[in-house]
């Protein structure tokens, strides 16, 4: 097995699967590149920054003769990305996705291809930046980040390797786990704080006073608030399609937000100051010295 | 009235006492910095850091013969503070704070400063880090951040010009704004993200796989939660003070939550997508184009 990729097919040519492509030819590690996108506007600027090689205006025709097709669209439209990559499967041909959830991308998955399913390697790349697109793809978004491999019972251990190889050359750290776990760490970890920027910023902006809120606020609630920044449409997806855990977990926080709610109303400072306490020091032991990843 | 303070008195030599001190040093707008601390080792820093000239072992000793006394404690100590000054108030002396919270604060005032109530200038700067003490102070602290003074009827105006010199000296905007306007807008741009922060980090850090859910979180989580690596007694002091403000935000905060959840569990991806796409439109108007804060 070698490293290097004859061709790769790039479904979805945004700030994921550019950054993949831009990576992978930094590296030497691919000798063509196929993009397809929704949007014709899309591959032409994936073009014309050399990202790709060239567009296609079908996934069939962007997947064929591909020896890896990466699937970096939203959650929302794999299923029908699957159903179309189908007739140009071959046996070379390892696929793999990039989406933030796995459990039901692999029903998906295991739905829509058949026979063909042990070449679907389910992964999702643990990095992104709060800005989509292809103008926002940049060659190091993996560089020392996490990259999570699924797969399931059937998955063909020969493709597992070949998709691990392929992120570790971008830099990555590359992990298997289980994909219930993982949709529950990830369901806590990223998507319940997705949703929680999302429910404030909704709340704040529809206050009389929205204007002197923004016009006040510094740089904690821009931090805080930078997640909200995010792709609505991308985040519906997630949100659906990870339900399960993440109902779980907002459920569990909402609980958590009445027990603090309730300390402050009976002014119990003592119950406040050791939940604080708590989550600081939880905050810092994992944070203060981690180096700084976007 | 000349911009420069002959005996400046920083009771809480901290992040903002410090960094105030040091940006009117840098200034030259200040003859004589005096300080006082509760822990005698802060003071001693203090003087080391040549943050100020010398600390003094009571509030009244420090306060004594100053012209600006500056409180910088804590929010739930300010009332024990205002105490300690009485005995040492002079005709000439303006007093103001620093606390993020305004009504209590002037609550406190009134009832301890007496006939003297008037040279009280009530102030909030809206600036500070998720760290805490002399040694994180630093002179840029205020330059290009927003200063609340909160005057009240009776507040001498001339008492109101001096603070507001002081702040403008620093690299500050100084604007006036009712307390209980105050207290609002900072309950929902600031009190609030920083409880829901910690209430997310005290829930995970619960969660028997909280290891891998601190190891796999990226970006997103660690700008979210920044916040929670505050001083827990800060915030518990803050909470308290401002909790019928704070209580209010973080109810309608819950009950918002509790319709996104109730989108999710129903599989509403219109109602979610607006949702999302609403707090993504005002978060990006409001912050995409604004100069970066601390």
């Amino acid at each position: 097995m070698t490293a290097t990729i004859e061709r790769l097919a790039i479904i979805g040519t945004g700030l994921i699967g550019g950054s993949l492509a831009r990576a992978l030819r930094e590296a030497d590690a691919v000798d063509e590149v196929v993009g397809y996108s929704r949007h014709p506007g899309n591959i032409q600027k994936a073009v014309d920054l050399g990202v790709i090689d060239r567009g296609c205006i079908s996934i069939a025709e962007a997947a064929e003769d591909a020896d890896v097709v990466v699937v970096a669209t939203p959650v929302g439209v794999i299923e029908q990305v699957f159903a179309e990559l189908l007739p140009v499967i071959h046996e070379d041909m390892v696929i793999t996705d990039v989406g933030s959830v796995k459990q039901d991308i692999i029903q998906c998955a295991r739905a829509r291809l058949g026979n063909a399913f042990s070449c679907f390697v389910p992964g999702h790349p643990i990095a992104g930046t709060e800005h989509s697109g292809i103008e926002a793809s940049f060659a190091e978004l993996f560089d020392n980040h996490n990259v999570i491999l699924t797969p399931v019972e059937e998955t063909d251990p020969v493709a597992v390797a070949r998709i691990e190889t392929m992120w570790e050359v971008t830099g990555a750290r590359v992990e298997t786990m289980d994909a219930a776990d993982h949709d529950e760490v990830m369901a806590a970890c990223s998507h319940a704080p997705h949703v929680l920027a999302y429910a404030l910023v909704d709340l704040l902006v529809r206050q009389d006073n929205h204007r002197e809120i923004f016009r006040f606020a510094a740089g904690g609630f821009r931090d805080f608030t930078r997640i909200a920044s995010s792709s609505p449409d991308m985040w519906r997806d997630i949100s659906l399609h990870n339900r399960h855990a993440l109902t779980r977990v907002l459920t569990d926080y909402r609980d958590n937000l009445d027990d603090i709610i309730q300390m402050i109303q009976s002014r119990d400072g003592d119950a406040l100051r050791d939940t604080f306490h708590r989550a600081k020091h939880a905050r810092d032991e994992y944070f203060l010295n981690r180096k700084k990843e976007t």
